[in-house]
C-alpha cells in the first residue's frame, strides 16, 4: 500500500523561529500584520521534489504554524493579520502534488492532519484573541491555498481576468480537499450544496464577480487598486472595537524548548518522551508544577505576564504539544502511550484556580487558550492512550505521586483508559478550567465527554472542586480502572502488552469515534467526515495506484480508473 | 484491491415476503410480535459459505429489512417486538465472516450500508410508530448480534455464565464494528467511553452483572425465567400507555411492486429505471399522482386507508427504493442517476396537501414515514445525482412536463445539482411535505440543507407554497442551474459527459460530504465517522490483506500486522 520508497529519513523537528523561517515573510505596522508566502521551491524538508507557485510541505506549514502562534504570544497589538503571497499572479498553489505523490500514506495523513490543525489555529486566534485573518488572493489561490484562504474570516480575489479561487482536486487528482476545504464551503461559508458541488468539480474554479456573486471570496478588486482596497478593509476591522481582553499588551517571546536529546528520550524541563519500539510503546511524563511556579501565577496577571514563555503552564504545554508532534511523525511504530504526571496534585488545583482568576488578562487568556489547543492535539492523534496513576518510588521527592488534577486531569480525560492505583497517597483532583475552557474540538469538555451519561457525576464534578481519593474518583466516574498494590503491576502490564497486540489501524477508527461522543461540529466535521474520507481516498488506485491521477499528475499519461462505485 | 474474485453472480433481488423467509420466524399474539432468528446454514445469497451460528449476510438482512417495514404497515397492533434467537445458546454471531473474507470492497461496503439502515428502520419504528423493539439475548451476542441489540430500544440478556455480549471485530478481525456498534455504544447508550475502549478491545465480551452494572445491557434474567421475564416486560411496554395515532388498526399488505424487466430497464407501474453502462449513467423517472391519485388522498384518512398498497406515495416511493437498491447492489459500473419526474405538479401538491391533512392517522403517518425513509437511502446512496427539469415531449399527454414538486421536489434537492429548463411549461413548487417531515438523516430538512446560508429564502418558501416558474424557483435559490430551450441540450451533455469523467472514489468522498451540511446527529456519525473509517480499513493490509486478521479468520496461520501508526 505504501508503496513509496521509504528511505531513512531525518527526523522532523517542529520547533522553529524567525530567523529561521525560508517561506514565509512577516511585518507589522501597529496593530497590521502581513504575513507574506514566498516559498523557496529548493526549501523542501524532503528531497525529491521543487516546491513551485508557492505550494507547500510539511517544513512550510511548520514555519505558517509557528507564525500564527507567535503572532498571539509576541504581537498581541495586532488586530489584522492580512495573508497574501509574494509572487506576483499566484497566491498558493497548495500542497505540492510531487511531494504527495512520493509520500507514504502515513506521511500524507500525518502532514493533512498538522496542515488542519494549523488551519484551525488561524480560526482560534480569530474567535478567542480577536486577531482577524484575512486573506489577499493576489493571484491564483488553488487547492490548498484555497482551503488556507477558506481559514481566514474573510477572501478578497485580485480581478484581472487570470486569478481564481478553485479546488481542483477532485477532477485533477481524484482525492478530496482534505485541508478542511469542502467543509468550510458549506458550513462555514454556508455556499449552496449544489453550487459547492458545481465548483468542486471545475478544475479551473471561478473569477471575479462569479466567485464573489456565489460567495466564494468576500469582495474582488481590479489589480491596480487590490493592495490599497485590502488594507483599507485591514485597518477598518483593526479600527472597530474588538472588547480586547484587559493587560499591558506587551509580547510575550517564546524562547526555545530544546529538549535533551538522549537514545530513546527527549528530555525536555516539566516533560520526558521515551519510547520502547521493541514494546511499541512511549512514555510522556508530564512534571506538575512546582511551589515557585505556583507562587507566580498566585502573584496575579502581572506576575503571570512577568514569567513570560518560563510560565508553567505555557512551557510544560508547550513541551507536551511538540512531544506528541514527535510521536505523530518520527516514531509510526509506537501504537500505546503511556501518560503519567508526577507532583503535587494541590498544586495543580491552586495553580489552575490563580490562572483562571486571571483569564481575564490577555496573556493568560492565550495561555490558556493554548493549553486547549495542545490537549486537543492529543485527542486527535491516532494513538491508544492510557493515562497511569501510580507511585513511582524511584523519583525525586515532590514527584513521587502522580497529579492528575486540574490542567493535568484533562491528560486522563482525553486518555483511551485510566488506570488509578488504590493508595492514600494518590490523589486527583478538578478545577475550574475541567468546566469547559480546554475543550475538545467539538465543543465538549472532556469531563462531559467521559460523563456524557451521567448528567448529575457531571454536575457533582463541577461543584465539588478538590482532590479526592481513588476510590472517591472510581465512583465519581473519573477511572477506568482501579487496582491496589498487589494487582497494579500485572494487570497494568498484560492490558499493555493486550493493547500493543492489536491492528494500529483498526485501534485508529475505533479510538476516532469513541472519543468524540455527542454532536458534532464544523471543526469536528472536518478530522471525522472529511479526514476519513480523505484517508480511505488516498490508497484507493484511482489517486495512487501506479495509474491513478495523483501519481500520474504532471506526466503526459493520463489516469485508468476503476469506474467501479462503492 | 478487489482481491476477492469477482465471478458473474446472479442480481440481487430486494423484494421478499414472508411466505419466501428462509431465516425469520414470525408471531403474533396480539400487541406483542415475537422476532426469531433461525437463520439456515445452507441459506446464504452467494455461494462459498455457511451461515452457522445464527451469523448472516445479505440475504438474512433483506428478510429482516422487509420484517421491519411490514411489522408497521401490516400489523400497527404490534406494539411491541420481541427479537430473539429460534437457536439455544446463541443470540447472533454478526456477519458471517467467510462471507466478508471472499467479497469486493464494494460489496462490503453495500452490505454494511444496507444492514446500517436496517438498523436505523428499527429504531425509526420504536421513534415513529410505537412500536418497541426489545432483544432478548437468549445466548451469545457477539460482533454484529451486539449491534442488531443495540437497534434496539432495551436488551436482555440470558445469566447462564456463558451468554455474553461482545464486539470483538478489533481484537479478532482488525476492522470495526462497524454496524453502528461503536457510535450506538457511547451515543446511543451513553456508556462511558473508556468502558466502551475496554469492551471493544476485549474478544469475549462482558457477561451478566457487568454488563448490566456498566450499561451494555438493560437487565440479565437466569435461565430459567429468561423467557418468562422478558415477556412480563414486554407486556409492560404494550400495556403503557403510548398515544397511538388514532384511526382503525387495521393492516395494510404489502402486495408485490415487480416490474417488468428489459434489457437496460426496470419498468415499475411509477418508477421507470434505465441504465447506459457505455456512458456510465442511469435514468430515473417517477411518475407523478394522476388525477384519481389526487382524488384519493383528497377523499380523507379513511379513503387513503382503503387504498392500502395501491397509494400512488407508497407504491411509487416502495418502486423507487428497489430502484435505489438496485443500482447500488448490481449496478456499481454507474457513476450518475439523472432524476426525472414527469407529470402535473399542481396534482403533486393537492396530493401532498390531503396527505398532509391526514397525518394523524396511522397509515398516513407510515406512508409519509416510508418516503422519508425512501429519501435518506437516496441522500447514502454513494452515486451522484443530477435532477433535470426538461419537458418530453415524446412521452404521453399529461407526463410531458416535469412535477418536482412537493415530495418529488424533494429528489431536486436531495440531487447533488438541479437543472431546471426556462419555459412557461416548466414548474417547481413547495408543500407542508418540504417542511422537514421528510428530513435528512441528520435532522434537517433538505430544503434547510440547500439553503443552510440563506435563512430569509427558507422562510420565503416555508410562507409560499404552491407552484412557481423557473425564474422564481432560482430566485428561491431552489436551481443550480436555469438553461434555456437553446442551451438546454449541450450544457446537460457536457455536464453529464465529465460528471461521468471523474474518479468514483473522489466523488463518492466529495458528495458525501457536501450532502450532510450542519451539525451530525447519532445516525449521521454512523455513516460519516464510523463508516466512513471502516471504509478505510476495510482496504488495509492489516485487515484484508492476505495475511490480514479478516482474510485469516478460523485458519491456522496467525495474521500478521505492519505495526505502523498513521
Amino acid at each position: 500500500m505504501d508503496s513509496a520508497p521509504q528511505q531513512p529519513q531525518a527526523p522532523v523537528e517542529f520547533e522553529t523561529d524567525p530567523g529561521r523561517y525560508r517561506h514565509w515573510q512577516v511585518s507589522h505596522d501597529g496593530p497590521i500584520a502581513r504575513v507574506k508566502m514566498c516559498v523557496d521551491p529548493a526549501g523542501g524538508l524532503r528531497p525529491g521534489y521543487e516546491l513551485k507557485l508557492n505550494s507547500y510541505d510539511l517544513g512550510v506549514d511548520i514555519e505558517l504554524a509557528d507564525i500564527v502562534r507567535r503572532m498571539r504570544f509576541e504581537h498581541p497589538e495586532v488586530r489584522v493579520v492580512v495573508l497574501s503571497s509574494g509572487t506576483d499572479n499566484v497566491f498558493c498553489a497548495g500542497a505540492n502534488i510531487h511531494m504527495l505523490g512520493q509520500s507514504t500514506h502515513a506521511w500524507k495523513v500525518n502532514f493533512c492532519k498538522f496542515t488542519n490543525e494549523t488551519r484551525c489555529e488561524i480560526e482560534d486566534a480569530t474567535a478567542h484573541s480577536a486577531q482577524v485573518w484575512i486573506a489577499a488572493a493576489n493571484g491564483t489561490c488553488a487547492g490548498g491555498g484555497y482551503e488556507l484562504a477558506l481559514a481566514c474570516k474573510e477572501i478578497y480575489l485580485q480581478d484581472d481576468g487570470n486569478s481564481a479561487v478553485s479546488l481542483p482536486e477532485v477532477p485533477l487528482l481524484a482525492v478530496l480537499p482534505g485541508t478542511g476545504g469542502l467543509t468550510r464551503l458549506v458550513d462555514k461559508r454556508k455556499i449552496r450544496r449544489d453550487r459547492a458541488d458545481v465548483f468542486s468539480t471545475t478544475a479551473e474554479g471561478f473569477r471575479g464577480k462569479r466567485a464573489k456573486d456565489w460567495g466564494f471570496v468576500d469582495g474582488v478588486f481590479a489589480r491596480s487598486k487590490f493592495d490599497a482596497e485590502v488594507m483599507k478593509r485591514a485597518k477598518a476591522i483593526a479600527d472597530a472595537p474588538a472588547g480586547l481582553a484587559p493587560g499591558e499588551r506587551r509580547g510575550v517571546t517564546l524562547g526555545s524548548i530544546k529538549p535533551e536529546l538522549a537514545e530513546r528520550a527527549r528530555i525536555y524541563r516539566h516533560v520526558e518522551l521515551s519510547w520502547d519500539s521493541a514494546a511499541r510503546t512511549a512514555q510522556i511524563v508530564v512534571r506538575g508544577p512546582s511551589a515557585a511556579d505556583v507562587a507566580v501565577v498566585e502573584g496575579g496577571a502581572a506576575s503571570i505576564h512577568a514569567a513570560g514563555d518560563q510560565l508553567w503552564a505555557l512551557r510544560a504545554f508547550r513541551e507536551l504539544d511538540d512531544a506528541l508532534l514527535q510521536l505523530r511523525t518520527n516514531h509510526l511504530d509506537i501504537g500505546l502511550v503511556l501518560l503519567r504526571t508526577a507532583g503535587d496534585p494541590a498544586r495543580v488545583l491552586a495553580h489552575d484556580a490563580a490562572l483562571w482568576a486571571a483569564r481575564d488578562h490577555w496573556f493568560a487568556n492565550e495561555v490558556i487558550r493554548h493549553m486547549a489547543r495542545v490537549l486537543r492535539r492529543l485527542d486527535l492523534t491516532s494513538r491508544s492512550f492510557f493515562a497511569l496513576g501510580d507511585l513511582s518510588p524511584t523519583r525525586a521527592e515532590g514527584e513521587r505521586t502522580p497529579c492528575f488534577a486540574g490542567c493535568l486531569l484533562e491528560l486522563a480525560l482525553a486518555a483511551d483508559r485510566f488506570y488509578l492505583l488504590d493508595d492514600p497517597a494518590v490523589k486527583v483532583g478538578t478545577s475550574a478550567l475541567n468546566g469547559g475552557a480546554l475543550a475538545m474540538s467539538h465543543g465538549l469538555s472532556r469531563a462531559a465527554a467521559r460523563l456524557y451519561g451521567e448528567p448529575d457525576k457531571l454536575e457533582a464534578l463541577a461543584g465539588g472542586q478538590g482532590l479526592m481519593d481513588a476510590e472517591a474518583a472510581d465512583e465519581a466516574g473519573l477511572v477506568t480502572v482501579r487496582l491496589d498494590g498487589i494487582d497494579w503491576e500485572d494487570d497494568t502490564r498484560v492490558a499493555i502488552e493486550e493493547r500493543a497486540s492489536l491492528s494500529p489501524d483498526a485501534l485508529t477508527g475505533m479510538e476516532a469515534n469513541l472519543r468524540f461522543v455527542g454532536s458534532e461540529n464544523e471543526t469536528s466535521k472536518i478530522f471525522a467526515r472529511l479526514t476519513a474520507w480523505q484517508n480511505w481516498i488516498f490508497i484507493r488506485p484511482n489517486a495512487t495506484g501506479p495509474e491513478g491521477a495523483l501519481s500520474l499528475y504532471g506526466k503526459p499519461q493520463r489516469p485508468h480508473f476503476d469506474w467501479n462505485r462503492v
